[in-house]
This record gives C-alpha cells, sequence and structure tokens, in this order.
C-alpha cells in the first residue's frame, strides 16, 4: 500500500530535460511527479505518436518550414525509435512524464538539434489528440475482427443447432418452443449491430486534429490536409479550439463497448444457467472451467462469470470520463489526460471478453435431450392452444387466451400436460373443441409453425443462417 | 412519505377485466399493483401504440387473418380513442396496469367482441418494443429540431462576434488570443456531431419488431414487412427472441444524450464563470438569472446551473438502464419495464437544457473591452514570440521555447509585459533579437496571423460561420 | 412529448410577490420558471419546513428579535399551512418557485405583515439545508422500521425450514448441503448491517444548519443551540459555509440505499431463479406474479423482476448526485437544487422494494422435496469425503482432495453417486478407505455436522434465529 | 493492443501443481487464463494472507486438528516467504493463479508434505474474504492519517488566514465577507465527516470470516473466536454463507472514498479558479504546476486538474463494484474477484490525492490584497444594509430586502457602490435611513460581525481554529 516515492534525486537530474523544464527552479515534488505522470499509460501510443510526427515533419519540410534535411533526418531517428520499442530495447522514462516527451527526448540524442525542429507548428495538445484518435480508430478495428470472429462462432453452432428443441423464455420461465439456433442467432443480431456502432463511431471520430496547435491553430503555413490524409484521416477538424478540447469520439467509442459488454453479460448469464444443475442445457469443457479448493466435484463457469462481471467494469470506465468531462471549461485541461486509462482498460477487458466469450461457443456441448425434456412441462405450447381456438373456431383472441387459462387451470389440477387431458375434459371447458386440436400441442410443432419472418421455425433458422452470413461475415 | 395506497377494492373490481387474469383468484395486493403497474409513465407511448395497432389492424384484415368489417370497427374505435385522449377526455386506470391494456379494455367498450381479435397474432411483447421505438425515433427527430436552433443561435453570435478578441484558455490559464466567435464556433462543431449521432442511432433502430408476438414469431400468415413500411421502419427484424429482448437501441440514445449533456454542461460552466465578477466577459438579462432571497444585490446564473447540473441526471438515467439490462437472460424479462422511465426522464432534461442554452446564447450580451483586457496579462503572445524566434533566426523550435521562457521570467521580475521589454533587455536574453519582434507580441496580430485551416484568424472564422451554415442547418 | 408551457400571463401576475422580485424589470421567461421551479419535487418538504420555521420564530422571539406577538401570529399561521396542506386544500403555485415561497407567501395572507419578519437572520440557504436533512433523518428512521419488518418476516421463515435441506451454491453450482432457514438468514445478516449503515448516517447528519444564513452566519443573537435542540439535532453545525454547501448526508445516506438496493437485487434474483422451471425451490402466488397476455399459462415472477432492476435506478439516483457535486466551488450553487429528486425518487423506490421483498418472503411456499431432490446430484458431499479421509487417515487436506477428486471422476465413468461406489471401487483409489465412509456420505450428515460458529447444522440455525432476534428486533 | 499470450507450454507444466487440478485432463486455455489468474492484482493482499494463515495453523494446533510440529512447520514457513516477498525476491507465478496458491506452493517447497495440513477447514471463500477485510481495514487506518494530514495542513493555514477579507460566494458570484481563514475551515468540516465515516466503516467490517469454509462451516472443531481475535477482529460473522458472500465492507468502503473525492474535486476546482487570471487569490509554486509545450509563459494548475479528475475515477470504481454485486445469487460466484482492482486503485487514487492536495495547502501563497479587492464589487454588503433595515427601522426583513434591492438598482445605475450613495440617494428609497448606515457597509465590518455561532467573525475563526485541533487531531 505503499505509494511508490521515485527518487527525488532522479526526478531533479532529469528536470533540465523537461520540455516546459526552462523557468522552473526547481523539480517537481515526487507527489507531483506520480500524479502527473502519464507514461505508464499512454506508452501504449508510441505507434500512433510516430505516425503523427512522420507526417507531421514530411509535410513540414514539404511547405519548407523546414529543411528537407532536417526532415529526413527526423524520418530517419523516429523509424529507429520505433524499432527500439518494438523490439523491447527502450528505456522509458517516467521522469520525462508522458510519451511524447520519451520520444522526442530520444530523438534529440539520436540526431541532434534537428530534434527541436520537429515541434514547429505543434503542440502536445493537438499532438495527443491525434495519437488517440488514430488509437481509438485502430481499436474500432480490431475489435470488429474480434465482434466477426465470435458472430461466426454463433453461426456456426445456430446451424448445428437450427432444429434442437429448446424451451423460449420469458421471465425466466418456459414460454413457447424454440431451437437452440434460432436463440443463438439472436446474439448474431446483437454482436451485428455492434459492429455497426463501431463503423459509425470510427466514421465520425476520422478527422484529424494535427495542425490545431496549442489551440489556436498556427501562423506557420501548414498544410492540415495533407497531414490529414497521410494519416488516413477523411479530412482536418473544422474548429482548432474543438480539436483540443474534444473527447466525444472515446465517450462515444466507451459506450458502444458498454452495449457490447453488455450483450455479453447476457450470452454469460445464459451459461451459468445452462451449465447449473437446473437447467444442464450445455456444458464447458475443462479450458472454461475451474475447480474448487475445497470441493473436489466443483466444474464452475468462471469464465462466463468473469466475462459477466466484467460489464461493471467497462460501464464503470464509460461513467468515469463522462464524469471527467463534464462541466469542463474551454479548451484542454489536464483532467483530460485521464481519458486514455479507462479507454484502454475498458478495450482490454472487451476484447478479452470476446475472446473468451468466442471459446466458450466453439467448446461448449449442448444437451439436445435436456433441452427437450425442459419443453415437457410448463404448458409450453398453450399459445398454440390459443391460437388454434382463434383459427379453427374464430374465437376472438381474447377469448381464446380465456379459454386456454382455464384448460391450463384444469391440467394443474390434474397435474398433468395439456395435450394429456382427455377430450371430454376439453369440452368440459369449450364443447366446441375437436380432436384437431392435439396436432398444434407438441413442441415439434409449435416450433415449426411459427414461420413469420423472423420466427422459430427451423426453415427460417436455416435461412437466416444463409442470410447472417450474407450480412455480417 | 407515505406510499400511495390505491384501494383494494377498486383492485378488485378491475381484477376481472385485467388482460391475463382468467386464471387468478385473487386481485394482486396493492405493492405488487404499485411495482408492477407503469401507466404513469407509459401513457406517453398512446400515440405510437394507436399507430402500432393501426398497422397491425389493417395488415391482419388484409391478409384475412380477421376480417374487414373487424379491421374497420377497429380502425374507427382507435382513432376515437386517440381523439379521447390528445382531447384530455381520457381516463387512464392505474389498475389497467399499462397503457396497451387501457387502450385495448376502452376499445371493447367502444366496439364490443371485435377489440378482442386485435391481440391476434400479437404479444405485448413485440407491442411495447414497437412502441417504445417510434417514441425514441420521433424524439431524435425532435431533439435534433432543438439542436439545429442552438446551433443556428450560436452561429449567428459567432457572427457577430468573428472578429471579438478574447483570451483562449487551456487550463483555465490565458493561453493564446483566439475571437469570440471562433470559441462559440467550437460547440458548433459539438452540437453538429450530436445531431450525426442521433441519426445514426435513428437509421440503427429503425426496424420493426411488430409480428415478433411473444419471442417466437407466429403461425398466423401475417406479413411484417407491410406494417413495418406502415409504420415508416426501413424492414422488420430478423430474428424474433432478440426482437422483444433488444433495447440497444435505447441504451444507444441515451449514451448519445448523455453526450449532448456533457456539452451542454461545458457551456453552462463557462457561462458561470463568465458571467463571473471574475471574468465579466458576458453578462445575462434578468430572464436567465434569478436574485437572492437574503442578498438583494445577488444576479445568480440559475439557468446555467441548472443545466450544468442535469448532466448528472442524464449519466445517471444511462448508467440505470445498462445496470438494468446487465447480465438479463433471454428473452424479456419483467426487469425491462424499467426502461422508459429513464429515457423519457433523460429527454425531457436534455430537450429543456437545449432550450434554456438557446435561450442564454441569445439572451447574453458580450462584453468585448473586459474579454480584450483579459488578453493584456498572461503574456498570451508568448508563443507569437518562440514562433518569431523559429521563422526570423532560424532557432530550432524547442530553443525557441527556451529563450521564450527566459524572456517570461525577465519580464515577471520586472512586472511588466512582454512587449513592455526594451530591446536590450530582450537581447540581454538572445542578442539576436530585432525590433521587428514587436510587430507580433500584440493581441490583434496573434489571432490574425493564425490562418491555417481551422485557425482563429476573424478571416476564418467568417469562412466557418458560412460553412458551418452550409453543413448544420 | 411537448414541454408543459406554463401560461405566460400567470408568471407574469406572480411576478410581484416572487421572494426575489424586487429588482427585476421582467419575469423570468417560461424556460426559465420551467427548469428553475422546484415545487412539484420539494413540497414533500412541507412538514420539516414548518418544523423549521415554528422553532427559527420561537428562538427569534426569544431572544427579542422579533416580538412575542409576531412569533405568536407567526406559530399560529404556520400551523394552519401545515394543516392546510395535511387536508389536501393547499394550492401550490409553481410561479411561486419552491416550497418554502409558497408557505411564505401563504403565510403573509393569512397574518400580513408579520409574515415578512420570519425571515430575519435566516436565508434560503440554511433553510433547504435544515429540512432535507431533517427529511432524511426521518426517511432513516423509516426505512428502519421497514428492514425491520423484512428481517422479522425472513426470521420467521428460517425458524420454519431450520432444518429443512437444500444446495448451498456456489457459482450457482450445487457446493455443499445447507438448510433453507440458514440461507434466509445470510439475508438478515445483510439486512442488519443495512440498520447499523443507516443509524450511523443518521448520527452523522444530526447537526443543525439552522442559523448558517446566506453563508456566513449573521450579526442577529440568534441561538443555534436552540433551535437545534428544538428540532432534535444535536448540535448545531460548526462551520457556515460547509452548513449551505454540504450534502454528504444525502451522499452517504444514497450509498447506503444503494447497498440496500443490492441484496434486495440479490434475493430478487434468487426468487427468479427458485420459481424457474429448473429449481422451482418455492412458489410464488397470484399476489406476487403476472400473466402473460399471450401465454395464458405463464406465472411470472414479475415483481421479483422488478425489485431485481430498481438497483439500476438506486444506483443511477445516487451516481446522479455525486456527478452533480463533483467539483462544485464553495458555498452554494443552484446545482444543488438537483439533490432532493434522486433523494426521494431512491427513497420510494427502496421503500417499495423493501415492501415487496417482505410481502414475497411471508407469501413464498417453500417446495422441501424439490429442494432435497437437489441435493442429490453433483456429488454435493465430497467436502465431506476429503474431510474424513484427513480426520480418519491422517492425509493432508490437499492430498486428500487430490483424492477425493479421483473418486469423483470415477464416479462420472459409471454416471453414478458417490455413495453408490462400492467399497472396492473407493479403495481402487485409495486402499485405506473403510466402510465407515458411508457414514458422511449423506446430505442430511453434511448438513448436521458443520457445527462451526456460524456454521449450517440446523441446531446452530436456530440458535441463530434466537440470537437474530435478539440482536435486530 | 495484442494480448498477452502467456506460454501454453508454461500453462501446461503448471496443471500439476494447481490447487484444484486433480481432476482436469487438460490445461485451461491461454485466454482463461487470463481472464482467470488475479495474481497481478490480489499478490497486494500477501500481508494479510500470510496473517490469516499463521492464525489459521496457530488454531489449527491448539485445538489438536493438526500436530504441533506441523502447525510450526507452517509457522517457519510463512514467515519466511513473507520475508521473501518483502524483500522482493519471491517470484511471482501467473500460472498459479493467485496470491493464496502462490504462497501454499511455495509453502510446500518449503516445509513438504505439512504444507498441504494448512488448508484443513479452510477454503479460499473464506480465506480470500478474510484478507481483503484485513486490507480494507488498513486501508481505512491509513486513510485517517493521510485525511489527518491535510486537516492539519488546513487548519494551520486557516489559524494564519482567520482574518484575511476574501469574498463568500454563492453560485460562484460574490455573496458577502468572508475570511480565506473560515473557508479553508469548512474543508476541515469535510474531511472530518470522512474520518468519522472511514471508523464507522471500519467498525462494521471488523468481523472474521475465517472458519465459513466454503460456504457451510465445518465439521472440524475449530475455533473462529481464536482466529478472530488473532487478527484483531472483533468477533467472527454470525452466518457462514454471508461470510463468503458478502461484499458490502468493500462497497461501503468505496462510497466513503467517492465522497472524499468529491471533497478533494471542490477543493481542486477552487484551485484551478483561485490561480486564475480572473481571480489569482493565491499562486501555487512550480512544485505543482507545469508549463506548456508550446506557450512559454504558462503556469498551469495541473495537479489540482489531476486531483479534480480522480472523483471521476473514483466514483467509476464504485459504480463498477455495484455493478458487478448487483443480482447476484448466494453465495460465492467468481464474478466477486473482480472486487479487489477497483478497491486498490481507487485507494491508490484517493491517497495520491490526499497527498497532492495536502501538499497545495502548504505549498499556496494567498494574495490578500487580490482576495480584499475582491470584496469591493458586487455590493456585497447588501444583506449588511437590509439587516440594518430590520434592527434599526424595525422593518419587516422581506420589506428590507425590498428596499435593499431598490438601492443597490439606484448605485448599479450610477455605476457606484452602495457606500459610495450619499444619504440624500439613500434616503430618496426610504426617507427613513440616517448616516449610521454606513458603519455597517465595509466589508471588514460584515464580517466582523457575523458573530453567530459557526459565523464568519475572525475571533469565531481563531477559536474554531481551536476546536478542530481538539476535535480532529
Amino acid at each position: 500500500m505503499t505509494r511508490q516515492n521515485p527518487s527525488k534525486q532522479a526526478a531533479a537530474d532529469q528536470a533540465a530535460t523537461r520540455m516546459w523544464g526552462g523557468r522552473f527552479a526547481a523539480g517537481p515534488s515526487a507527489v507531483m511527479q506520480e500524479i502527473n505522470a502519464s507514461i505508464d499509460v499512454d506508452k501504449r501510443l508510441y505507434r500512433e505518436d510516430i505516425a503523427g510526427s512522420l507526417a507531421h515533419a514530411a509535410m513540414l519540410a514539404e511547405r519548407g518550414i523546414i529543411s528537407r534535411e532536417d526532415g529526413a533526418a527526423i524520418a530517419q531517428g523516429l523509424a529507429a525509435i520505433r524499432a527500439e520499442i518494438d523490439g523491447g530495447n527502450f528505456k522509458f522514462d517516467a521522469a520525462l512524464e508522458d510519451i511524447h516527451t520519451n520520444i522526442e527526448v530520444r530523438l534529440k540524442e539520436l540526431i541532434g538539434e534537428a530534434a527541436g525542429r520537429l515541434h514547429t507548428a505543434r503542440s502536445r495538445n493537438d499532438q495527443v489528440a491525434t495519437d488517440f484518435r488514430l488509437w481509438v480508430r485502430r481499436a474500432c478495428d480490431e475489435l470488429t475482427l474480434d465482434l466477426k470472429d465470435l458472430i461466426a462462432a454463433l453461426i456456426e453452432r445456430a446451424e448445428e443447432h437450427a432444429a434442437t428443441l429448446m424451451p423460449g423464455f420469458t421471465h425466466l420461465q418456459p414460454a413457447q418452443p424454440t431451437t437452440f439456433g434460432h436463440h443463438l442467432l439472436a446474439y448474431v443480431e446483437m454482436f451485428g449491430r455492434d459492429v455497426s456502432r463501431l463503423a459509425d463511431a470510427r466514421r465520425r471520430l476520422n478527422e484529424s486534429p494535427l495542425g490545431a496547435a496549442a489551440l489556436c491553430g498556427t501562423s506557420f503555413p501548414i498544410d492540415r490536409h495533407q497531414t490529414a490524409k497521410a494519416l488516413g484521416f477523411d479530412r482536418p477538424t473544422a474548429n482548432s479550439l474543438d480539436s483540443v478540447s474534444d473527447r466525444d469520439f472515446a465517450l462515444e467509442y466507451l459506450a458502444a463497448l458498454s452495449i457490447i459488454a453488455i450483450h455479453l453479460s447476457r450470452f454469460a448469464e445464459e451459461m451459468v444457467l445452462w451449465t447449473s444443475d437446473g437447467f444442464r442445457f450445455v456444458s464447458l469443457s475443462d479450458a472454461f472451467t475451474t475447480g474448487s479448493s475445497i470441493m473436489p466435484q466443483k466444474r464452475n463457469p468462471d469464465a462466463a462469470e468473469l466475462v459477466r462481471a466484467k460489464a461493471g467494469h467497462v460501464i464503470g470506465m464509460l461513467t468515469q470520463l463522462l464524469i471527467v468531462m463534464k462541466g469542463l471549461p474551454l479548451t484542454y485541461g489536464k483532467d483530460m489526460q485521464d481519458d486514455k486509462a479507462p479507454t484502454f482498460a475498458a478495450t482490454d477487458t472487451v476484447r478479452l471478453g470476446l475472446a473468451a466469450t468466442a471459446g466458450m461457443v466453439r467448446d461448449m456441448v449442448a444437451n439436445p435431450e435436456r433441452m427437450k425434456a425442459a419443453t415437457a412441462g410448463g404448458f409450453i405450447t398453450a399459445t398454440d392452444l390459443a391460437d388454434w381456438l382463434v383459427r379453427r373456431l374464430n374465437v376472438p383472441f381474447r377469448s381464446a387466451h380465456h379459454i386456454t387459462g382455464e384448460l391450463v387451470r384444469l391440467a394443474e389440477t390434474k397435474e398433468t400436460a395439456l395435450e394429456k387431458l382427455s377430450i371430454e375434459e376439453m369440452r368440459s371447458v369449450d364443447p366446441r373443441i375437436t380432436e384437431d386440436v392435439y396436432s398444434v400441442l407438441t413442441p415439434e410443432h409449435s416450433a415449426a409453425s411459427r414461420t413469420s419472418f423472423g420466427g422459430t421455425a427451423p426453415d427460417n433458422v436455416r435461412k437466416a443462417v444463409a442470410a447472417a452470413r450474407e450480412r455480417f461475415l
């Protein structure tokens, strides 16, 4: 619980090289260094930071703001640094506060004074905004791949189980027969929307803040369109103040992650239920369960429980950044440095959750006998009976609903199933009922009959599988 | 603090007419009624509920599932009910639990048994999902108009103040000169993104769940494409289970509202600051301030403070629904009934916040003298000095930054401004400095020089005003 | 979705009587009135407001700051107003903004000029802080009674089921046999802690801010100790600025409510599970379930699901107020007006949830056969086997755990129960095992053997019931 | 962004030594290991884990459940491990999942088979609950010291500035004169309540879950009172199921931290305001400010901004754990493993925030001239004028308020201060006003006159300083 107390001497030693150090007599105190340094978090931006600097230096040289030679030296130096970091040979220094300074100081070591020209017409404010947008953009792309992998796994299992009967639930009560395949495809819809949501977020964020400088733009004749293009942005941002004070892209991204996490938590909840003794619809292998330190027989769905819990983490991260941004006056405030930690953490959590879930989907072994058996209880075809009354006897649905209710009560009293009531018993409730009614009272018939668009009939499910491949993969 | 205790007798009286009452011997207890009833909240869905029923009945009649006569009677009855509610002549009954039942019971009073045929091939689960999507869709449209009204107000004031000098802030410290117009346009970008975010949310939600029935679809030969089209949806939803268990559209919508609320809170914070004694950049009329019960001189920016606080409410509503949805097994659970209250409340809050903010934008009177005076302190053109050193003396930016730091320290010691340092004093720090340097040290020159795309130069601001009109209005 | 547009004329008419109206030329705009008015929310403070005014007036008269006659008139007038509101005969006026003004204006109508002396040495800032503390204090008291009622219900059912065997779960997997009574007593501990947490919150908030006036105290010779005592406070608050800017008491109270809501949600989750087809450990009567509009057989645990969902609401309310208070400079800001709505809403929600849960506890019918049957599967006495190995064979627990794991694997392979393995089969894993082992393999023995303090043995449970009555009721 | 992919080989190698490995054929997959392992987080529990094991082993030996020799060997081994970890010589192994297993495996290496007897009559469920309570208890103690250090700093500065005039604000508008010392003491009240809140949380959590075992207690004749006493707990927990499923203590603790974070954010906001150009009430040294990479003149209050932002983090952590716990059925679920990361993170954040704030309080240099000057504008003694009218002319306060409003309006019109109005001008509003009125219109008089208990008069402040030392230090 002891706070790390970075050597004050080391801090003092580094003071001379700090970017903004010219004016400060004394080094910041240890507590200041600890609260202020972000290098442990933002070093994950190193690729984006170097890409941004490369684009900026190339533009500066092309526009004659720095010399071609300096531009070339900067490019070479940055490439060398990227190789160092990629190779694990770069020594990050907390006293240098952030990734930008770590790289810049190293650049000076490598190429000398030319390094000092890189920051012309740029500020850390637009630099970090650019880096962070690039990072979130890449995260959108990688998450999209993760989502598609999970969707592919779900579609595959759905196809396999297009006709596997199981109870459909509302209120965790058996409601109507459905199929396991149809159920899995419901998640394909959810994760498909997630892909679409990330695509929109990516499109909206894809504007380059580089060149907004500290907050007001610059008097150097820079070309923001060129750097935007070089970095794959659609265009430069339109207002310099907004460019450095905006974190909407991170908020929208975290909101999209929160919704993914909700979807994952719902599937995880079902895995916990389905592997529990009361259901046993599926089983998971040892790869996704753990044992107990005291109860040797346990096979606990730990992966599912952890995925379920992670929704709390992701929502917490979204909440954090919303709170940080609330009520901040323009433009940049140091509060905004706390944008990256929650974004990185939520990304890791959701990616891990997607991978674990795809793993469980591929790993799980369905138990069709248990699923089918669970459709037997609970009067699960009562709706089919009511619909039969409407269709065959032209009873208004509300009356049919009422009659069916009485038949269910009769069966309950007799402790039997609806389809086990004799025709006489049926007629004691409504004399118009005929033998034909029994044809609609099997779960198989029920499921097969629901052929409305998007309905649960196995034929529908097979078509939906094909359509989902087309739509999402 | 006493819980409302609805008359048990009244509850019992109503039991017979309850939709699902056939099987229940006793009426629900008072506490159950109180926790279960949603009519106080969901009566706001009445227009959507009637629209959905009209589309459903027309389709049922066209497909021959109900007779033309019944279809016509239902349509007529529903139109009459809509007129009753519109006119304030409808008696909502809490014992009838929700808006759907209130309307259906009234329909039976008006047209008799035909009313009982309306619920054929439909369930409350798909009905409420349809109603709620229609409501959120309309809310997106209305919020878009609210946002555009605020954007129009901001653009107008920005045009007026395209050249009004003010300090641009980072860390609430004067950083560089900007213009009031440029500052206001930063908010145009924010609210413009909000419009775009709502448009995406609207497009994604615009699929019809009607016909998913309870959860599995139906065996009646319904045409979901027809009802979807009649209700302005782009298509029917693809999976019936997802149709009734999905509330993504509300989550995405609430996330978009939260980001709007953040933007409003930032502007509100600036109004509180700008009207405070330390700034006095703007004043608000009596229409948006209040007095004090004990301090007669006060003119408090209450509207701005309340708008700022409301971000807490909207984030709270988003958090609430995320928590409700987390870990819910498919399909519908009664937990999901708590989707509408936070959505309605957040909508009202954001619409009120947008209206109050548009009002303040139009009401506020700028104080250009105070703004200009605030650019005098704080060495606000120090960056211009550093840039001059880069440009004229070809000093690397990092060195220029260092030299400027020393000049600032010198001016601080002499308790004077940068531009008040004599040329000799300047040269004591760097002998290469020439008289030309003074030309870049006025706030006017600084602002005018920042002509990079999106920069703060008044000419840029005027162009940005024209472009914003094109882009957003 | 239309915002209520209060008559502008009415607003203008009321302008003259507004407390702070002396200086304002024009009435506030409609949007301002809507965002500013709090009467719909804060009228619930009327009893506290009147109590505070009575204490203040009595002290003013006693200290000679107002005359005895004025003091008596004020007391009489306030009593009359309280009677009017109690009786539903008071006309609240939104144009008068808040409960304090509504009452003060009415007081002037009733007693004339003396009413204007009530606000001597007081401000709305200390007045509302006093009212709100009194309200939260009363809410603590009422919630404590609600909690004790629920605890009483749980203890009663626990006593009844002190020896009713059921599986104890970890990870929703059967882990070890426990009793239904022991399980219910776990909730008694939770709700018992809630009582204790509210008591601490109540004690900490019980200081009187009255007399802090607007923010700085007053020069009138008031006696804050007297008013504190008259209102049942332990003492006056120590710092006037803190008195009007502090809302800790509401935050701490909302945090306590959130934890209660968590407890309620856990019990509700268990009710949903226990009434589901996979468990059927308990059933709920029609009083706490509802039917389905389309599926006549359903008996849905709606009350439990709604209680579960309400945790989202309460956490949302806590989040809201935390966000509102974050970063507010001293002293009072209008943001703080948004303290009461979330506090009132969370209180109503938790009280309803407690009542519904107490109702379900009393209503539920346990199904001991199903519970017992559920202890049969899942090798639930494996720990007992491992403990036997430790005790009888002096095997280290880790080795015993390992041996038991192999026995479980053997039973799984043979698709049988642990106690159904023959002694030869047992000895094939470890030859030291004797017939005595079978004595520990029944669920009854397992439960009865766990006699450590707080353990699950029925005798323990009976003692715990008695102790709980002593501790909590 | 690549997920760490722990060597599968290494994972397989470790499989044999895993605590629950007896039954698993294959090692868990890489993704499972990553999501499941908690050692990176829970290694911070090592001291508590060893303390718990020492107490448990001593009790087992004393009760004859293990031999004295084994007990002594275990104690010796654990002490050696603690020394290894303290000295940084312990190799944590992620494949061993958590701190408990890392220590137990090492213990076996050190003392052989006796290590396997330590887990008798204990489970990871009660073990981790014990460890975590001990950790939170210690955190309460350390935070209390941090809070007292901050309180001491505030009291010291308050004493120094007991008579330093500054404007008291409401709505960020100057309201009445106060003193800087009185303002600082408001924070002493806040942080004093935080100390009290932590003390209550500590007292409530101080019960020992050790001996609850997996969930049901144990049949071994353990003595839970002995282990509770050895670990400094007040008593053992009363219900074994609750013991392993309860995380109230972490929720209550995080709620207390959130309120501390709110207090810190309010002070931080004031530091940002007070160091801004519009106020300049205080300045911070280089130790708590930073410069700008592009604007050499900046002295940004980064520490204050970061402290302000951290409230978002702490609230996010509280939200996270509330969400994780919501709706969890009893008893232990793996979801609860996500209790420690947010608790540790919030603790670090709040401790850092307290240290940074104490640093700023000691570092800040007040600017009494600026503070005093700020009391000059804004008609800050208008309340004093109103009170004079009440006292001298016996005008009811409401009328006095009205008259003062008119005087303020007159002064506004004449662009002068209240005290600069001539007696004739005063009398034009109310002819009863006498020259004596001017005596109450200076800020000094105003502050000095507010002598009511807790009021702002410098003499009061000095007494309050002494009392605060008594109450809090």
